[in-house]
């Protein structure tokens, strides 16, 4: 049942590995000591891929990533406070949607999706509007697998006095954030990414100050990540009944990247993945359409063939039928779709995927070249 | 490993069966129409339960069960609405924190924790008050497992024209409620309960037309119950990646409820277990907190022994060493313990905890008789 599922190429929900799935087959009191233990060695782990141990918690969250963006924002950006919301895609577009539904002021900066915010953008936005508070970037912004230029971003907002909130949801665990050298507010990722666990928490690390400091600023019990981490190290639990299993998973996920070599080894992978997919689907004429230097080996956007026979759909269906799961594109200007590089997949699969379009094609006998 | 964990004796998670467990091992896309199938039919299920096919709708939220009570006050309670909350323990003292953090108007009804609201305290309160929109009521308490009498009070407050929200977070699935009977605007539950899923998703059934109703009224992306029913109108998929294996779990265990006989068997079942377990408990000398006729068969309190020795951290230890998990009791008044009759679990199961509790009482020297 499980090996004949389809590889997952999407950013998320992923193929993980069937250790981590069978982490998933124990069932766990939430009040127990000993899933006290699982919740504190995760958070441990979690704060010290960012290198952030002394300095920073790790507060989980309950839902999926969305929910711990928009814990953060209310939690960290208060009542009285201002975002500036650098925009290159859709997940830049949601988090301006939930400053606006929060109620808290924002401006928006946006470039087109192929071209990364620029610290000289910020550095002259921020000189400009001394209302600003906070900052929201999207590290790697998923809906292309545009990266955009975290660290020389952070420099910046920290010298400017304003605080940086990072939405590394697609990042997090795959490029390197160190949090003694980019200084951030709250970086916020998910456990169904670039971990390899699966869906259904988030997290926001965090320093310790700018938690406590947070008081009075959420309108919501659910999502108050101060509320949450306080209570979690009074108690050592979770406030509201936590995903066990999925935390189990996590868990599980996060020994088997240690033993893979921890940050430089998935990145190495998941770049290989990438050269390996994006090379394959040159051969059968299909261009990538962002420019090498700004492509994160996360996810990669490729142009549709121009050829009127190709539909999507169809194409969908065809190669899911040889085990492979795509994912549509973003973009509203150009029809695209797009392959994730992410996940519990080597190289060969990403081979042999690139062979299952290359079939695809054939048998729809749609033209690229 | 999983056939070894003890079982879990608590209000959620609770012990799920192998096949549901099992039913995590296949990681899904999300944005796949078979995943999208296995979120129709789990909708359809649950709207069935409460006989509500064709007139109500089912939202899934992600998240524990707390989420989807605030997505259900803060989409259907108006800004200028007033809520009357009805508290018998934590879960009801809980939804008055949620509308005092939305910053909903609300009143408080409060009686104590072993005497259920009655439909004639309901009937006088909405009488005298004529600003309240809607009423607030947990099923089952849990923080007891007291039973409050929800038809009564339904048909009090529909006589008012005022709008039921109801957290039947730990009844859902194994005490009746028939939608046709029953009026109410939205009735909150979560998959790692009387269902018997795994935790990590809530849902909200309500009427249609009380969803579409609700624009305008949410401070929250996140929580929106109304934009994630349009979406999934739409689209068949969640707004947010959904915690896939979660889901797939709970589709399992609802398989399994109906192959056990739906409602009335699985309300047999926990009514058995809950018997089998305060007749036992009754033998050693403990008391249950609360009178049969107010006894939901699904968590039942009991008071602590008197036995000078007796802490509840020892006895906890010492039974769970025995493979019960039981839970810590909620009451500030008097020392209790609570033990859960839900779950995969059967009468001899609870015949076994009773005697891991008689055995740790000869260890620890407690006399209870
Ligand atoms: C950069 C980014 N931000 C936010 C999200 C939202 O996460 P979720 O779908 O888990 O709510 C995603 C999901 O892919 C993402 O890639
Ligand atoms: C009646 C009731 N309401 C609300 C909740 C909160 O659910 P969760 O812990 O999943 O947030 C519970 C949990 O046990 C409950 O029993």
């Amino acid at each position: 049942m499980a090996s004949s599922a389809p590889i997952l190429l999407t950013p998320g929900p992923l193929t993980t590995s069937e250790r981590t799935r069978a982490a998933m087959l124990t069932d766990w009191g939430s009040w127990d000591g000993s899933f006290n233990g699982l919740t504190a060695s995760l958070c441990d782990k979690l704060v010290a891929i960012a290198n952030g141990s002394g300095s920073h918690a790790c507060v989980p969250l309950q839902g999926s990533g969305t929910f711990a963006v928009e814990a953060a924002v209310g939690t960290f950006v208060p009542r009285t406070g201002k975002m500036l919301v650098l925009v290159n895609g859709a997940y830049g577009k949601r988090l301006a949607k939930i400053c606006e539904m929060l109620g808290r002021d924002h401006s928006v900066y946006e470039t087109p999706e192929d071209v990364p915010t620029t610290p000289e953008a910020v550095d002259r936005l921020l000189a400009e509007d001394r209302a600003v508070t906070h900052v929201g970037l999207i590290h790697c912004e998923t809906s292309t697998g545009i990266l955009n230029p975290l660290p020389e971003i952070a420099t910046v907002v920290a010298r400017h006095g304003r605080r940086l909130i990072i939405d590394a949801m697609s990042s997090f665990g795959a490029l390197p954030i160190d949090a003694r050298a980019v200084p951030f507010e709250a970086l916020i990722a998910a456990s169904g990414k670039c971990l390899e666990g699966v869906p259904g928490m988030g997290f926001v690390l965090a320093r310790e100050e700018a938690l406590l400091a947070a008081e009075g600023n959420i309108a919501s019990l659910a999502l108050d990540l101060r509320d949450q981490h306080l209570y979690m190290q009074r108690t050592g639990q979770w406030r509201f009944t936590p995903p066990t299993h999925v935390v189990a998973a996590l868990h599980e996920a996060l020994l088997q990247y240690e033993d893979e070599g921890g940050l430089p080894a998935r990145h190495a992978r998941y770049a290989r993945n990438c050269e390996t997919l994006i090379a394959g689907m040159r051969r059968l004429g299909l261009r990538s359409f962002l420019p090498p230097e700004i492509q994160a080996p996360i996810i990669v956007t490729f142009h549709a063939p121009r050829d009127g026979r190709y539909r999507f759909a169809d194409f969908y269906q065809a190669v899911r039928a040889k085990g492979f799961i795509l994912y549509p594109g973003k973009l509203t200007q150009v029809e695209t779709f797009r392959v994730g590089c992410i996940g519990a997949v080597e190289p060969t699969d990403m081979e042999r995927a690139v062979e299952a379009v290359a079939e695809t094609f054939r048998e729809l006998r749609i033209e690229t070249l």
